[in-house]
């Protein structure tokens, strides 16, 4: 089988080109396909769906392990995803693959996320597209179950494709690959973050603060993607680009606000 | 009627705190209510549900005519809105608005959109909230007719409340306010960016890039926000935090990836 035979895949994540984590994905996807890797040069967590529009952008060319070519991007997550799909593309790209994220990005955390919005962002471009992230923030984080199960949901997925618009945000829980029970096909779980700012003073007197947070899961039904991931579980949660809440339109009319 | 017995509004954007926009929808809202300003001390369009965790975060006290408090953030939108609901409030903030955005936020744009997310993170955290937005992106635009909407939809949201984790994108067509047909309760239609990178050369030679795109409406049916907004109606949209395409569950489950 020569490379146009095999399935193009693009790389993306949001925790920048040098992290463990999507070098662990690149490895595992070039056993399925001709790896493409476009990823922020920084970290970018927390960068939700953002977009550069006040500032110019740099692409580098880099070299890692298995991919067929790879830069870094000054700009998002979701900026790499346009580049690698509008700019640097010669031929139709296969699969999209975000992550491997250092951290859950289960419930509400999706719409914060990078990594998942890069997904999303491939999903409204019309790709088959899928983000990863494993519950374990550390830097030294074992990614070797995460990759078998990146394999298997990106092997389903390029045979079964993916609704135009719609992508999977898949967590993998902290445990060894033989002690994961299987995998659930989940919704996202009603939670919020439960904020404060931490202030300090600066050397000169003047007050700056960091946000900290505390994640309240307020639901716990086994439909759940929290539910799976808390009893070993994979969750995987079909995300889409179609952010209406269509049930309520019709109270809406009704409410007095359309006329 | 003393100040505690007014709702008390608290008023965001993406443009920033010396956008005209936000100051038009201050002005309406001391009409209504006491109000509040927490937003970006520069211009912070296209920034999504981003969040600020790799730094450290600034906030000044700031004068807006008719503002009982005001404050620039060094943050993105969804930070401001952290900052108006979790440290700032000594009372309960019974409606958050976001804007009025100098621009169109319809169809996939609120995925983009910082006004948007911000409006969104306010509904996630249990408020009644609404995004406002002119098709005009010029900074000479008019506002008067924007402003008119923005006083209706809030009296009617104040009364009548919104679901925990919806919240009303609103846009507002570039026309004079007795132009304007009326409001239609609308779904985000189906569209899309077709982007390009513009390349330039820097003094020495190297290259950089600007983001650029034609919006593509795929969608002409008349229950989407963009035939409203074409046919002379402002477009209202609930937009809701639970971004699971619950339809394709059972798909899922049949198609192999539940284990």
């Amino acid at each position: 089988m020569n490379n146009m035979d095999k399935p193009l895949i693009l790389v993306v994540n949001d925790d920048g080109i040098t992290a463990p984590g999507i070098q662990s994905l690149v490895e595992v996807m070039c056993e399925i396909g001709e790896v493409m890797v476009v990823a922020p040069d920084k970290p970018m967590s927390g960068m939700g769906h953002a977009i550069t529009l006040n500032a110019s952008l740099r692409l580098s060319e880099r070299q890692l392990p298995g991919a067929a070519k790879a830069y870094s991007c000054s700009g998002t997550p979701v900026d790499c995803v346009k580049f690698g799909t509008k700019k640097l593309n010669g031929r139709k790209i296969d699969l999209l693959v975000s992550g491997i994220n250092h951290g859950s990005n289960s419930s509400v955390n999706v719409i914060y996320s990078g990594t998942m919005s890069a997904a999303l962002e491939g999903a409204m471009e019309g790709l088959p597209s899928i983000g990863f992230s494993l519950c374990d923030h550390s830097i030294d984080a074992d990614f070797s179950a995460a990759m078998k199960i990146a394999k298997e949901v990106a092997l389903n997925v390029l045979e079964n494709g993916m609704p135009h618009g719609t992508c999977l945000n898949v967590n993998i829980p902290k445990l060894k690959a033989d002690e994961i029970k299987g995998i659930k096909v989940c919704r996202q779980a009603i939670a919020y973050w439960d904020e404060d700012f931490e202030e300090r003073l600066d050397p000169y007197g003047n007050p700056y603060y960091w946000l900290t947070g505390k994640f309240c899961n307020m639901d716990n039904k086994e439909d759940t993607d929290e539910w799976a991931l808390e009893n070993g579980y994979v969750s995987v949660v079909p995300v889409m680009s179609d952010f209406t809440n269509h049930a309520l339109i019709k109270d809406l009319k009704n409410g007095g606000l359309e006329r």
